[in-house]
C-alpha cells in the first residue's frame, strides 16, 4: 500500500440521487474516477488534462464497490484515494467514501499504463509503469 | 445458476464514452441496472415503475465489473442478465456484453430484497425472498 | 422544416430518474443528443461513429427544453426528431417527446456543421453545409 | 434581478466529457441543477436534503443553454447562478459560466414552486411564493 492519499470533500446532489433518495452505483464510480484523477494529478503534478499526452491513458480493466451504509441526498461525504498496489503495467486503486467519519462505501479499481499504438489508434497498448512513477506514491 | 435470461440490444451513444472514445464504467453500471429492472419485469409480469410498491426496492451492496475488450462508441452490443444465485434475502445478478458475439465485459450485482420500514422511511430492512418469487427464475 | 423524422421508443429507466421519480433534464438532453445522432445517420446512411471522420463534428452551440407533463419511471415515450431549419453553416434540431401519444417535451438543439483545425486539434471551424447533405433530410 | 449571487469553482472532470473532449450538454445542466440547489440552500438557509419537506419541489418546466466557448477536460470553471425573476409561483435562475474570467456558457431555467398534493402524491401543485422568501434573495 503507498502512503500517498488524496482526500476531497462533496456533497451529495440531487442529481446523483436515484428514486430512492440513494446515490446510484453509477455515480459512485465517477466519484472513484474523479479520485483516481485527482491522485495521479497530485502525486505526479502533471494537470489531468495533460496527463494523456505526457504520459498515456489509464484504461480500467476491473472495478468493484461494497456499499456498507447508504449515501443520500445531501450528505456531506469524504473520498479518499490511494494506488494499493503497483505491478510491471497495471496497478489498484483503492477508494473509501466515509459520512461523517463513518466508512459507507469501499471500492476498487485496476487500470493499465497504457498508450494508444501510434500506427493504429484504435489499439492501446500496456507500457511498464516507470519507476519514477511509482516512487512518487510513496 | 437460474434458467431466466434477459437480453437486449442497444448501440452504444456518443453521450456513453469518455474523451478516450470508449464507455466510460459508470455507463455500463448503467447498463447493468437496466438489465436488472429488464429481467425482473420480464420473470415476474410486474412493470419496473409497480414494482417499488408491490414488491419493495432492490438495493445494491455490491458490484463488479470486469473488461476483456473495450467497448467503443457505435458498438453494437447485446447485455444478457440472469440470477446467479438466490439466497435467503441477497441474491447475485450476473450479466455479460458482447459485441459481434464476443464477451466484451462481464459483471456481477448483488442487490438485497428489501422494504422500507413503515415508521422510518430512511430505514431499509432485509426479507426473505418469497419462494415463489425464486422460482419464476427456473 | 423538413420532412425526415426519426422516431424511436423506449421505457424511462431508474437511474434517468431523479429522488422526485422524474426523468432529470440532463437526460431528457441526452435523448436529445441520440436522437440527433440517429437522425443523421438514418438519413446520411453514415454510422454515427464513422460521422466524425468522414463529415466532422456537430458541436452544440444552444439548446432548449420545455417541459409540459411530468415523465416518469417506467413511462413509454417516443422520441420524434427532425431537422427544422438549415442554414449556412448552423442548423436547428427540434425534438417531441410524447407519453402515450401525448406531448411532453418539447426541445429544440442548435449546432453547428464543423470541422477540427488540421494545424490545431484545439480549434473548431464551421463549414458551409453542403447542399447535397440539406437534400437528404427532404 | 435580484443581488444574491452563489458562486463556485470546480474542476472539468474526464467522466464530464464527450469523446470530442468537450463538456456534454447534459453536465452543463447538472452544474446549473447544483447552482440552483445551492443557491436555495445559501440564500434560505435550508439544506438541500430539508428543502423538499420544508418547502416542496422545484420541477424544472422550461431550461436553455448557450454556449459561446468550448469547455473542456481540465478547465477550472465558476458558476454563477441568481434568480432572474419571480413571479407568482414560477420563477427564472440565470446562470453563467466563465473560463478564466471569460463568459464561456450562458443558462437559464424556469422552475415552479410547487408541492405534492396529500391525497395524490403523483399530482404536483404550484403554489404562490412566499414573499418572505422572495425578500432572502434580495
Amino acid at each position: 500500500m503507498t502512503s500517498f492519499v488524496f482526500r476531497w470533500q462533496m456533497t451529495v446532489e440531487f442529481g446523483h440521487c436515484d428514486p430512492a433518495g440513494m446515490v446510484s452505483p453509477k455515480r459512485l464510480f465517477e466519484y472513484f474516477d474523479t479520485g483516481t484523477w485527482s491522485l495521479f494529478e497530485a502525486a505526479l503534478g502533471v494537470k489531468r488534462q495533460d496527463f494523456i499526452t505526457t504520459f498515456g491513458i489509464l484504461p480500467l480493466v476491473d472495478v468493484r464497490l461494497d456499499c456498507r451504509k447508504t449515501v443520500k441526498f445531501g450528505d456531506a461525504i469524504e473520498i479518499a484515494s490511494r494506488v494499493a498496489e503497483f505491478r510491471r503495467s497495471s496497478f489498484d486503486v483503492d477508494h473509501r467514501i466515509t459520512v461523517d467519519g463513518e466508512l459507507a462505501v469501499e471500492g476498487g479499481e485496476t487500470r493499465v499504463w497504457a498508450v494508444r499504438d501510434k500506427n493504429n489508434p484504435d489499439k492501446i497498448s500496456a507500457l511498464a509503469i516507470p519507476p519514477e512513477i511509482v516512487a512518487r506514491f510513496g
